[in-house]
């Protein structure tokens, strides 16, 4: 691609671009005057063959880049094909360019820009270098061999709902149009296959659906990295490891710990420690986050005295010092919301430092009892406290004290007071209830009954199994581990359950699923039957459907999970470049046994 | 999964199964009969976790598996997940195998033989060694990097007929239902990547949708190793190399030789030679196939001094000597049908040997010119030949003759007169027209006009670029290019049109699209007229949906492409582990505007 190039007394420079960057060509003396001719009617972006002599640069005019260190001088130039149209944009003019519709209409354009063609690399390298590690990794744990990359198939069966799946129909239909659907992850036919005994260790890049709409920088299609472990470890009841992990799944955590290694390693040049382990109610206590930003320097606290017991609320304070530079200034311009019932701030002042907690309510519900236990707080003059309350036991992402600690974070990020490390921040969750009340995000319930927090497969822990078969389910507590990243849940996995008994007693017992929706398991549960080995994985996958994708844009430092992606689909699913999805017509419909709600026949 | 065991003296023996094969526990001494009692208690394909002592065998015991040369001397046993219904079959017993579809549906114990577990192994190893080929393997032919694997987009846009795509409802659907369809292959899309520049060198181990049915050991389903490279040479006009390769594309040629020649390395540890290149012509000629079976001995003979002109009918004649130890035999036993008019037989025999060509109507068509160039085929008493017409332009997968040498040496084979080599005879087949007319098997035609032989993407020969443009369609030939491997296409590729106006040409000019067809290619043909580079490409699949499947059953000396696939669909396209396609409810049906013909509303 042949830019406009300058000149300098006799000589005439110019610059050629192809996929390793931009190199300076060089057009000597007044002889060649018929090579700058053409040079000088070549269109911009256009493809040339250039013939000549490659040539080390002057060392006061080498440049970092790739090619920056050579220049060529030019013999001869065949334009290979000109551009032959008005170009909607200049790709490199990197200041001047049009909104992403555009762009993404004309992505082979878009994709010329020099961030774009370094994302599809960095991508690439990355993608490559977790199959090199995961196919050799075995020896960390185990001394043999590696993991296998097994294909699953990606036209599979619908569920019984259909919710946030994509269907493909079949040209079977009779009497009724039968279809296939695409897969949202391939949990069922990983778990099926390490049940198999066939392989021990499996992994795949794999591509998955999700057919949500209405969600910002989602794709409809993404790609995770998934992972399945036969004979992995149950954390067994009494362990009291040093990090706390005390659930199973160790030689997943240990696969994955080391890859995120090598992979910062490689690709930013990074040497991480081992990551730290939190229980889920270790994260909601301190962070109110079960995904926790560990960058931002605050945590909550209670008052050591007067815990209270499970089944009850907690009060838990928020302060930020008088002379904390990065916070104090954001927290007393941040407002609560007067709707706001279960949090309080107080600024202490000379008036308030001996009254403020007689003005709280919510510390008088608790009683005279809590006030002595404030003193442990230190509080001085022109410090500031928030105060809230939450049910111990109700599961959710965040606590009234964890957004305020995020909008904290965010305010003080933006005016400049606090600056996240630049080294990331991991960290293992571990020990979620098991089982949530229903939650519109979820598939299989949403009846008023009790759901997975993750998936039905996942196994309890070891110390809660007699809550487990005593339907004690609130309590119940299950081996599942989240990694998060910079307080983003980069994966999640867990040990499955592989005892039959067990299973069914989740899908009847606990679940209450119809015998419709049970007979949709019946191939999994005759797996498990068969004298499976134990298993456990992960998928590394972010939001659930953004995998893969989403870290690569940390890692590229992309604002958009669109900029990773070499033909992504707009914030609506619509593919810009293909013009896609769009009508069918109603000959192909009726080979599906299928019609158009509008159209009359 | 523990086997029942076997007891000798004081010892008994068990065996033990995981993903490395079968190794040998030894339990000892009458003291540990309470280990034994357990042990028989095992039912057979349960998981157990054994602790003990490992061992090497007695150096007379030790067998030839991966696990043959120890064993382990059992101090306790755990029963981890005992199988707890009756077995459908046992995976063991390869001899008591129940029929596929019952193998297909308890596919997690069949994935327990051995066979499959090696498939699923030998696939791995081949998919990582190519990936690992083509990040490094521009160094063969371009002394920087390799090929960079892009992924491309599973949800596409329909094409204008839907022929043998996949659709799949998306819930935009006003006025009427609007589709993606999943890629056929990423033709398109790799083009578009390369068009931009942003990648010089592409590859993807990508997964392909096709909606065939009725033809036996497809997949809907299957994997393509997909390659396409910026900047590839154009064949020039003049070009007389030695090896018959006169088309361009021969960076593809190395790259693509190059990795087969590694896998047969690393698979079947064979060293392959350069593979031979054929014209089209070439190869009708000799072998009457454009997929010739290269192992196979038998050369079809024309008449050197009777050529007739390109525009005519051909004489050929295939010979068997009567010497011919391998194929004289099949040869009296192969019957001519007598309905067939563009063939005929002749046994030489002392009565004919003078006058056989005066009894042959299709050398009495020729003329008695004819009958002089006879001699040099020097025939005796005894020999065979067959004599046979065909139209030397019209094109066809076999001639008549063609057909006759591979029953030759299917029926040679089947009574052990002739075994094919054990190497493989790979083969390169280049310079085929262009254009063929219409035909059933081609999306984009099919009303009596000129069809792309292959796509209609690829680039005419260069010596053929005046024949192009003045619309003599049926002399031009295309660079394309198809590997062969023992008979069966197992690849093909062309270097592309860069051109904007040779592409327009070849649309609207010779394949005569429709407006809304032509339409459908809007995005392509802008993206070469943005300064594209010249470029090209190929697809390792078989059968057009085959893809790496076929490639890899050769390779595990597997009967069918579902003993490659971990999940394979049988013939008919059901997945009958997980029941698919399945009916879906008409409330979903209507969130994407459709509905069931069958149904009322």
């Amino acid at each position: 691609m042949a830019n406009a190039g300058t000149a300098a007394k006799h000589l005439s420079f110019y610059n050629i671009k192809d996929s390793f960057g931009i190199t300076q060509l060089v057009v000597p003396g007044a002889s060649q005057s018929h090579l700058r001719e053409i040079m000088r009617g070549i269109p911009t972006e256009s493809s040339v063959l250039i013939e000549g002599e490659v040539k080390h640069r002057p060392s006061s005019a080498r440049r970092e880049s790739q090619s920056g260190e050579i220049e060529v001088e030019v013999r001869n130039v065949v334009l290979l094909n000109p551009v032959c149209e008005q170009l909607p944009f200049l790709p490199s003019e990197e200041e001047n360019l049009p909104n992403e519709d555009i762009r993404l209409k004309y992505r082979y354009l878009d994709l010329r820009r020099d961030a774009l063609t370094r994302n599809m690399k960095k991508r690439h390298q990355i993608t490559h270098l977790t199959r090199n590690y995961l196919n050799d990794s075995g020896r960390i744990s185990v001394p043999l061999n590696g993991f296998l990359e097994v294909e699953t198939p990606m036209l599979i069966r619908s569920s019984p709902e259909g919710a946030r799946e994509f269907l493909v129909p079949s040209r079977i239909y009779d009497p009724d149009p039968h279809f296939y659907a695409l897969p949202q992850s391939p949990q069922q036919l990983k778990q099926i296959l390490i049940c198999s005994g066939s392989v021990d260790k499996y992994y795949q890049i794999a591509r998955c659906f999700r057919d949500e709409d209405g969600r910002k920088d989602r794709q409809p299609e993404f790609t995770q990295i998934d992972m399945e472990m036969a004979y992995i470890s149950w954390g067994s009841r009494d362990s009291s490891p040093e990090d706390g992990w005390r659930i199973g799944g160790l030689e997943i955590r240990h696969v994955v710990e080391n890859l995120m290694k090598q992979i910062w390693k490689v690709a930013m040049d990074m040497d991480l420690l081992n990551f730290p382990v939190l229980t889920y109610r270790e994260a909601i206590a301190k962070y109110g986050s079960d995904k926790p930003d560990l960058r931002i320097p605050l945590q909550i606290h209670s008052l050591t005295g007067s815990r209270p017991n499970q089944s009850e609320h907690i009060v838990e304070f928020l302060i930020i010092r008088r002379d904390d530079s990065g916070f104090s200034e954001v927290a007393r311009s941040l407002a609560i919301s007067p709707t706001d019932n279960d949090i309080e701030r107080f600024v202490i002042s000379d008036d308030n430092i001996r009254s403020w907690y007689i003005n709280s309510e919510i510390l008088n519900v608790q009683g005279p009892d809590t006030f002595t236990h404030l003193a442990e707080f230190n509080l001085v003059v022109g410090d500031i406290i928030w105060v809230s309350t939450r049910e111990t036991r109700r599961r959710s992402a965040y606590s009234p004290l964890g957004q305020v600690r995020l909008k904290l974070a965010s305010l003080a990020e933006s005016l400049g007071h606090y600056v996240p490390s630049s080294k990331p921040h991991f960290l293992w969750i571990t020990e979620f209830p098991l089982f949530t009340r229903d939650d519109d995000d979820k598939n299989l319930t949403g009846r008023g009954r009790w759901c997975s927090t993750h998936h039905p497969f996942t196994a309890p822990m070891a110390d809660d199994l007699e809550l487990f078969w005593n339907n004690r389910i609130e309590e119940v507590r299950g081996q599942h581990y989240d990694l998060v990243l910079n307080g983003v849940e980069i994966g999640g996995g867990s040990v499955r359950i592989h005892d039959r008994l067990m299973q069914e007693h989740t899908f009847t017992k606990i679940l209450e699923l119809s015998e419709h929706e049970r007979a949709s398991f019946d191939h999994l549960l005759s797996a498990l039957s068969c004298g499976a080995p134990p298993h456990g994985g992960i998928a590394i996958e972010v939001h659930e459907n953004e995998g893969l994708d989403r870290l690569l844009a940390l890692l590229c430092n992309a604002k958009s999970i669109r900029d990773v992606i070499a033909f992504p689909k707009n914030a609506s699913g619509m593919d810009l470049l293909l013009k896609s999805p769009s009508p069918i017509g109603g000959e192909v419909l009726k080979t599906y046994g299928l019609k158009s709600i509008r159209k009359t026949i």
